[in-house]
């Protein structure tokens, strides 16, 4: 009996949680990490078992598994989700296909994880937000994976927002620039296709956007006015494997069907302005979540490229030693810090895969509604419908249907 | 005789051109240091007279020629113009009095310089270019006060560009930030009054991002989507006076008759996606003129609030050591530096006044045209009465009509 | 048979490592992060195995046991020592017992890590290396924990150097500044005493850095000026427990043995001047790792607080466009990076020790000497030697004995 | 009667000061931008008159006095000040010509600004006392150009410190680097003999941050430890003309006899710990003037590459939303500021001077003693000298003599 297994059973340990996870690749080895680490590093109520995790290739989700630590490894998903040891759902695949695996993993009576986009379609969001509401009264939850929401520093921002710092919003500016595509060579991978992608830029990136926006606000979009734009219209086609952004192409081309930036302005409901960019084509910036946030008292800004950090502008002090604050959010009163290392030690990208494993698993022990919902992934969904229609339409101002509420 | 009397006599020094200037707050300010120095600093063909200044009160222009070194006070603007030590105009006024001003200024045969925006309405705007070309015929020049031109920083990243460094653009973002409006007590100033403005942070802030947006790009923008708002739409009154952006304000209020904010999209014509946003409302912000511009071989980033300094990537480096520099635009190869002081002895905001002075002292010496021309100007206007026009037709992508050609 | 046993079997899978810890504080759960997680993200030629940990309370090490993710636990290091399925001991301890341990596991066997700073005197030092001599020769690594090595941006910052992109140095300058002894009422926690800490800013943090700059410069520092001092002597005597850097005070008091902060200046081999700064007293700043290098070709600059950035400035460029570059280091060329994220996407503080293990763990699959080693650990012990003799005479010069040659 | 001449007589306008300056390279053009400008910015009691400017060469003087805007030029500075109109002597010269030309010009009944440092030994810079001290007895007021201290951004920082802002200093740490001298074949100026400017970054950018730490402190240094260091020893014999701080060289060579770089540490009365290092040999770093001081109560940070921002941190501030604040000094409220432009609109290098003639011009109309006084400078030079007697005598901590009093 191993010293786990004996104080296991004098404790009354956690009991387990199984994880089954569909995808392996980028997304697939940071939910992995997140699952590892969460049980490690925070005290839960339940154990994060890593039970099973799919892929159709069946040598390669073998080597994954093994790399990735998984107990076993699927190549059909129907087969993962009809596990017994499987009680959550975790989806890291395209987004052509959350609506089928998330539907059925809720009919089959698992909790579920999916990755952003909720999906590819409003339609698609929709029904899956019906399948969550059905389940729930079943005692499942379900969850969409906006993992910025839990980098420590936006936490933070939410709260001192919540605590009405900033007063009445008046500004909200999020930009999101990447700069992989700028290379016309970069070949056509699924990303840049519509049939899997359902969007470019605007779903991949915009979507962190967007939600940050509504989550940071406590409050919808209630319209939106857009422009997008794809600049290199054929690249190659796809050669050889390609690894979380990067591949690598051949000779011949084919058409990008999705945008590479789009840009579009809105109205909150409060009658904020805001405003957005999403682009993989900002040569330079490789990650530049970049938001700032002003109110009637004060203001906050945030990139992700420095996620340790978070500014903020407090108008209530006097003027002469008034200025932007640069808070490290590594104090252990901060989210999440108090599990984490001394003051200045900062976290990383993945440390938000960790957050959002602890939030989910309590959620679950504790029965109570994750967030973000369904009905919040639906609602960026909406949105990012209504920016593709003003798109078409010159720009026009274009309303986003009222939200069932969004829950945080 | 003095010693430059002697020398001038001797050496054939430079002639005088004598100045003779309407309005002396804010811009009259900057625009007398901007005279008094510029002979100075620089080897200039002509030597900057101050030779009258124009105010209504009488005691008040005195007073003001006194402090800020013009040798007479006018209180009539006609009269000024009708001086014969006076051979260029340089109108500080609010935008309502600029088309009369410079129409008449041109017609009695003098050079003139315009402070920004041109006008307030296309329709003076297009006047005052007739009026200028007229002028030009007969030797006479005329230029408007976009001076951010004239910040060393701006002047080298447009010769970055215009070298190709950049290569073929995608995104130009531009924010101009500033707070004085945040206090709901700020009173109503004239401009605050959409009579005296003709329009808030648009006409105000936006003329200059839009300027800059076309200057640094080479190209006009040709069609827009807006939003505008006013957030505080009842102001105190002004009681007693206001100097530079600072006012007190009495117990009654008035209308708010201009936009606090204004927020836009646009296509520049060779078909890059530029964003724009003006405000008077963002906490904490001073004077944020921020840009950014990436093109497919590279980036510039530049903020006023460090105007010193330009941020450039070279997508041609090797990944691993490319990144945005920050060059201190001090060396004396940078426009305008050699004049100045050794690297890294930073100028500030007037000195823009000083360039500005220098630059359209030498055109005058020269015969040529200075930049930005009426013609610029009223490419600005332009894009601002299609700004406003989209905010009144639900943010619907309105053309901007093309420009006789952006002279730069 | 789990899916890993059974593709285990299979693929002639990596042989296990098996892993004894001592200590289970901070450093006891960073270590732990970093041996959970190397073989889940390099392709590591051995398996790390958590076999067991050890402290001397005998409740509190085993939930750390079961929460930091190890197999068993003990009481007394002696045994965990001599159990078979320990192959590398790894000391967590404070600095008064790391000689002991390290010499006893040594002698039983196996190979060691231990944290720094090596030990507390010269003389534990100077043993520690002898028996790592003599283990060497059986086969066995030793190795020291200056972790920060082992940041990306500082491997690629010696790669830099290395090459030669900044020529002959000419100045090093490093401070290490925190904040958390500010309040005087912060209590005597190990850390003040003498004798387990050996010295205080000194020690914890100076070590660190003369560590650095004798990594980066490659070459040895022979000489030293210094001074210390301890700001507040009389400190709350410890009451209740302590985590991480924080704890809480009694009523009565006791005096600070150790310093607050040290001050030191040095000369490279080369000639290079140098500077140092280590002190717990910089209110504001919480891990504040700054370093700056500057040679004849170039320069570089890091800040802990940003370590996903790197500084570096190439004096080859022409002066108009020269400038310090903000290198992102997350491209997966750059050290480490392969295995992680996609540009953009950060690191953290912890992952250190995760590349601690994989490169270990690597040394002692190839039978290679793994860097730092003890005579690194040595040359820095003698260093920080030779500052606490020139703050006893006045800050005189004092030399550092040759070191045997800097490992890196 | 011009309208300046006619509104004196009416208004009772300020008096003239006459100004005779020696020298008119960098610092005299620098010097002759305050003179001209302060009058224009600031209600000034009186008016400064640029009388005449002194040099060798004749026909260089002469070309400086017009374009600087002097009435009239001198070959000799003994003429100089003995011209009628000249009542306050500017020296801009070398440092070896300092005392002989300060101590005539007071002993001629002259007020006397002198550029820093304030001489090339401890014994002139007494004598200079001396003669400072005689000539305030007849009303006569003396002042040495430590511009820095009138940087906005440092005046504030001061008056922080003052008011307790930062309690019980801890820690002073301040570093000018400039980077003019990492190109071996940059030639031999005055700046590099040790018989014209006494010493070399020592003198040059050492005596400022000596004079900036004592000043921000408000206490002088007691006691410093230092080494030097001259990297390049043999340089380019100069030919052709210098200007500012650039020049070119020929084929012979001659010893450079000045330091390259100053390294030093020491004690403030209080018990606080300072390091300074002075450097023309940083690759990239142009003038970078960076301070940061710790005390129990919060912390200040400045760089004068950015030196319209100070960074502020409040110890007592709770920790969660702590952390430096940029503040941009540019408030009506800051020093200086009320004067020149709104919030955000920065100043640069030159306006130093701008306000050190303001201030200068009103400590004589009213009699009272200006700083930073000659003993301000004699202690500066008193603590340059310790330091170059500690580098001579293997970094031994040596004492500063007590001033008579910083005053400030």
């Amino acid at each position: 009996m191993t010293s786990r297994e004996a104080s296991e059973k004098e404790a009354g340990a956690p009991p387990p949680l199984g994880i089954g996870m569909i995808g392996y690749s980028f997304m697939g080895a940071a939910h992995s990490q997140g699952w590892r680490t969460a049980g490690h590093v925070f005290d839960l109520p339940m154990r994060p078992h890593l039970a099973a995790i799919c892929g159709r290739d069946e040598t390669a989700v073998r080597t994954a598994a093994d790399k990735l630590g998984w107990a076993a490894a699927e190549t059909d998903w129907r087969e993962l989700i009809a596990r017994d040891d499987v009680q959550l759902v975790d989806i890291c695949t395209p987004g052509d296909s959350h609506a089928e695996i998330a539907i059925a993993a809720l009919e089959a009576g698992k909790h579920v994880l999916c990755e952003k986009p909720l999906a590819n379609s409003v339609a698609e969001a929709e029904a899956m937000v019906r399948a969550a509401e059905a389940a729930r009264s079943r005692g499942q939850l379900a969850m969409v994976g906006f993992n910025y929401r839990r980098v420590p520093a936006i936490s933070y921002a939410r709260k001192l927002i919540e605590e009405g710092r900033l007063g009445a919003l008046r500004h909200v500016r999020v930009t999101y620039l990447q700069d992989w595509l700028v290379d016309a060579e970069f070949p056509l991978t699924w990303r840049l296709k519509r049939e899997h992608a359902g969007s470019g830029a605007l779903g991949d990136l915009g979507a962190h956007i967007v939600d940050l926006a509504q989550f940071l606000a406590g409050e919808p979009l209630v319209g939106v006015s857009a422009m997008t734009e794809t600049f290199v219209r054929e690249r190659p086609l796809l050669s050889g494997t390609s690894a979380g952004l990067s591949a690598t192409g051949g000779a011949q081309t084919g058409p990008v069907t999705v945008d590479d930036a789009a840009l579009f302005t809105g109205r909150l409901a409060s009658g904020a302005l805001a405003s957005f960019e999403a682009t993989r084509m900002a040569a330079g910036r490789k990650n530049a979540l970049r938001l700032e946030i002003n109110g009637e008292h004060g203001s906050l800004a945030f990139d992700l490229e420095r996620l340790n950090e978070l500014s903020f502008h407090d108008q209530s002090e006097p003027a002469v030693t008034a200025g932007f604050r640069r808070i490290l959010v590594t104090e252990s009163e901060h989210p999440y810090l108090d599990a984490w290392w001394p003051p200045g030690h900062g976290l990383g990208y993945e440390h938000t895969f960790v957050h959002q494993a602890k939030d989910l698993v309590e959620a679950i022990a504790a029965g109570t509604d994750p967030a973000p919902s369904f009905a919040d992934g639906l609602q960026v969904q909406r949105v990012l419908a209504a920016v593709e229609e003003s798109a078409e339409k010159n720009a026009i101002y274009t309303p986003v249907p009222a939200p069932s509420g969004i829950e945080s």
